[in-house]
């Protein structure tokens, strides 16, 4: 119970430092059977990878998933799915002249002060680097979930103070993959792009927001009490690096609305239990409502800048910490599928505590 | 594994439903030998109990509380604590015109979806009088965490769009239970309450935020990956009824900033390492560093009002919603101690998983 | 974790001391839409009860079960389902000169290191008093399991030396509950009774044997490597006090066989794969095969007797333990219902999680 | 949650076919700081490994473990420790003449059952080969448990009918490793390889049973009510492949006593609080109290044998299984080490459990 395992009945256990030999996941409690597109793996974790373009760090790393156990034939057999990702430039790094300082707003201090020591390199396991592990076990439940149609899809919405709000008919599913920034609107892209650009240009970081909607996600899903599925999603979400705050439906602008306007009234329609608004975003009570889910990550700055910083060693000494030249000057085009993987798992999870508790 | 039981190592369970027998709560793994206040855990009850003030429900709920097992001449024994609160009025209440009605932004559609049947007596076991539950064992929670000097208190820092921002000069938190807002300021208190006797006269409600602010903290606490502590703590505040968001540090707000400005610089403050802003908010990694942990949680105005809504029934058929006289018109004022006691549960739990992580 | 709580979906956690205000048992997770029968409930504790016959303790505890939670309009709601015993002769008894005591094989010693302090009257929580709450839980998994048909029986196979082997010709399951002993055979059982008089007669106890035939168990049940059906079976009888072995199948015996004689053969029974043999116990690999599983459990001799016996007190000083009048000459005719019920524990859970597995 | 996860605090999951790629385990929850000695884990592997003599199967695989993750600097992080085994010799064979058979006492038809296909190559997930992942984690496990000195050993203490019962003053742990029977007494090591020699000249199989002894457990590990110590043991014991049984202290011995003489009695032996005899096989109410812990396990005789045997195939029609040339004649010798193991894990979660729960 070090924090590694996510899921009760889809129980995914992620492994691996940013410069040891690999990183990976298991999948426990896979259900038998599922046809596995490796392809389609190695996909999503293409889309996370550094090097995709201009405004995402420059690293080297082909993230190729090898997949050790748990599918026979092409079909999961409902044994453990191991994955592993091999660490391509593990040894040429030297991380030493940082081992003994710590990096401002880094988890160097706090594992130095919980483990006693840590593995330095690149940030060791602190790195979001084990997002790699989160993308490979997230295809395989998106791989799920497609069986019954359920469509997860993120986008940037925000970087620094350019925004795409959502619900929005100028969102357009369609050209996420279409520019770098990942966002649903090529207008608005280009604006957080040439923002991108010049924060990186100063050497400097900005932050941004990751919207995830969640279409034909069946009515039923979640549990009342503590493990509602907004309160699933939002553990899921804040678990990944640099997730600074999670809303989902009308979320913090709800605060302000009366219950008269925030309310969503139902109908029929054509025999199908509906609501006119989706404030709820798709969940009441903490259950799937059968409307859009939707809900919102926010992502600070990446910690990781040029300029020259104060800090202090592990000795308590001043000292200075010097930029490195590559690291992402935005986090959230890279985060988009990560998001998408973690509401994946939760949803996977819910379905099947969902089977599991139904009378026969 | 239906979603009523919450922590690892200090395991908390709740049951029971609005208008059934009682409602209460099991805690399992309580170290033994802790001096069990009752007084305390009682007050804490009263500071969430309904018909304190004008401005909450005038329901009448003494909720007392009675520990019915695990704690033997004044202290823990290490054995499950179970206590119980039995419900008041329970027989009297006749809810039978809306069993098959489906009110707008509450579980019952989703719970008759899921289920294929409900207690409908107010709200059966999504009605919030489960919460009382949690400050119950939370109040036990809190007597642990005493013990080293950690402290948890929350306020109201927003009623619709009246907010009293933190960290600021203007709060002291000596005022919060001297006002029935429980805001942290004398003055933007009076604000809110004017706001909320607005709203609860047009028969209305409105949304607000909570802060909570965790002084005392020991560094080291939280897991990495999944189990982070804001993760955690995003978690069991997203599990209180009618809450939408969650942010700690700088939050939402973060995604504007640069990492220049965003990271918390890291100086020796006399043998103490300490941040000179706290844009992280006590928290890097997901493991605290000693600093103050802070966050806010956002909650949509209650769905209850007293104005005639349009819904549906089971069966699909149009129906109206009518209004009842006695509800909260803004939820904010009594979700302080149920914020605090999620938070106490979250860092018990992760200082129990710490102690048991340690080499000797 | 407290190590009070039993099963992952359907999960069950006891909590209570012999001799404080109540025990008791929550369920969580729980199908919905099961109707619950209370009369049967009652029945089971009843099964378990003191006094019910001569050759048990004849101690006076009803042993009413008070339901206070989770069932609506005599079906489950899918919510936790809380149940309570009150403990009638609460207040009365005074424990309080063997406080300091140290009772040979009893779990004084052990509870006083571990905990620092205990509920010292009438054992507190290590009383196996705590098992009635296992059988109300286990009683509502009987009900479940009836509606598919799975049949769960067990008997008194072995009083001291006094055996009644299984499988044999000499089995009556009908005769069960007609003999005080609850031992399959009615002159087995007389000579059983015989036993326990005459041990009781000089003050001191015996052990015995409990054997479990699970009839109509759907083939398909159980979870490989760790979480095997026999392994789960296993843990929850040795869980139940004063146990001190587990086998199933050819257990112990099955040793000096050779695997030419100990595989079971299969073949086709009319479409129904079956085998000739069954030395598996109904599971191979740790997965029910779809014939009888069936085990056995050792129970050591009740640890309180007449007679004077040395011990030493919490000061390590020499003290003597003077016997009580009332206690078990024999446990096993009251661990028959307590075997059941861990074991419809245990199927339950491995059932939901069964369907929750599935591919739809 | 599919059943290939062990433990709460120190959480072991494995995975990986016997002719897939790899085999392996995460453990996730092991303490930070302890130093790990590869040599060891190397060396634990090797006593379970295929080939050692003439008495066990003659199969070729080197089993070379891998350390992935969560050791930097010789030392563990407290992240995950992944470890892996590569399969030698897995793309040779061909498994494709018993694709459809199912093998009488396997686990083929239990496995296809439960998930509609199966690796069957080796057995797959079901093959015994998996265990050796489990030595590797009991392997850190034991590396913890040594620095306060608790000492793990389990010796063979029955072959078919030869026994050498314990306690007893035949007893000599010096001498197994030093027999490829691994029994603690040299003469009768000796009648039991003749034993196994015979069995294994007529293609035929045997059981035996594996005794374990815990010297220098602290009193106060284990968990009352569910989670008692012998309880998790048994669990873990009876979760090894071709376990049928478990029992602890007296045993299924100790049915047949009188409480009188089964009792153990306390007394202070210069300070410290030991019994005199050690029916309660070191556990006294679930917990441990000082005393040696000791149990044994009963292994059934392997199930794949050289005679043909009559079976079905998965259509249902009749068919032949032939013998293979390359079996265990006697499992109890390679499942010493797999049974130390187990007891290691056991041990290890319940005292970073007892950690857990201490006050301060």
């Amino acid at each position: 119970m070090g924090g590694n395992t996510f899921g009760d009945l889809f129980r995914v256990t992620t492994f691996g430092e940013s410069h040891g030999k690999a990183i990976g996941v298991v999948i426990d409690g896979c259900p038998a059977g599922l046809p596995i597109d490796e392809f389609f793996i190695q996909e999503e974790l293409d889309r996370r990878k550094p090097g995709q373009s201009a405004i995402v760090t420059q690293r080297k790393e082909s993230d190729i998933v090898h997949i050790q156990s748990g599918v026979f034939e092409g079909k999961t057999t409902g044994t453990p799915i191991s994955m592993v990702i091999y660490n391509a430039d593990a040894k040429s790094k030297d991380y030493a002249h940082i081992a003994d300082k710590y990096r401002p707003s880094h988890a160097d201090y706090t594992y130095d002060t919980k483990y006693g020591h840590r593995d330095y390199r690149g940030g060791g396991r602190s790195s979001a680097r084990e997002t790699a592990s989160r993308v490979a076990a997230g295809a395989v439940a998106k791989l799920l979930l497609k069986q019954i149609g359920v469509d997860i899809k993120a986008f940037v919405s925000q970087v620094g103070n350019i925004q795409l709000p959502y619900p929005s008919s100028l969102i357009d599913f369609g050209v996420i993959e279409k520019n770098p920034v990942r966002c649903a609107n090529m207008d608005v892209a280009g604006k957080m792009e040439q923002l991108i650009k010049e924060v990186k240009k100063q050497g400097d970081t900005i932050g941004g927001v990751v919207t995830c909607v969640i279409d034909n996600c069946p009515a039923g899903w979640g549990e009342p009490v503590f493990d509602r599925l907004h309160a699933d999603l939002g553990k899921a979400v804040l678990s990944i690096n640099a997730c600074k705050g999670f809303e989902y439906g009308s979320g913090f602008n709800g605060v302000e609305m009366r219950g008269s306007e925030h309310n969503d009234i139902f109908y029929n329609d054509n025999g199908q239990i509906r609501t006119k608004t989706n404030y709820s975003g798709g969940i009441q009570g903490g259950i799937s409502n059968g409307m859009p889910i939707y809900f919102r990550a926010a992502f600070k700055p990446v910690a990781t800048i040029i300029p020259a910083q104060a800090s202090v060693d592990r000795n308590g000494n001043d000292t200075i910490i010097t930029g490195k030249g590559r690291h992402d000057p935005c986090v959230v085009p890279r985060a988009v599928p990560i998001v998408e993987a973690m509401a994946a798992l939760v949803l996977t999870d819910h379905w099947m505590k969902s089977k599991g508790q139904s009378l026969f």
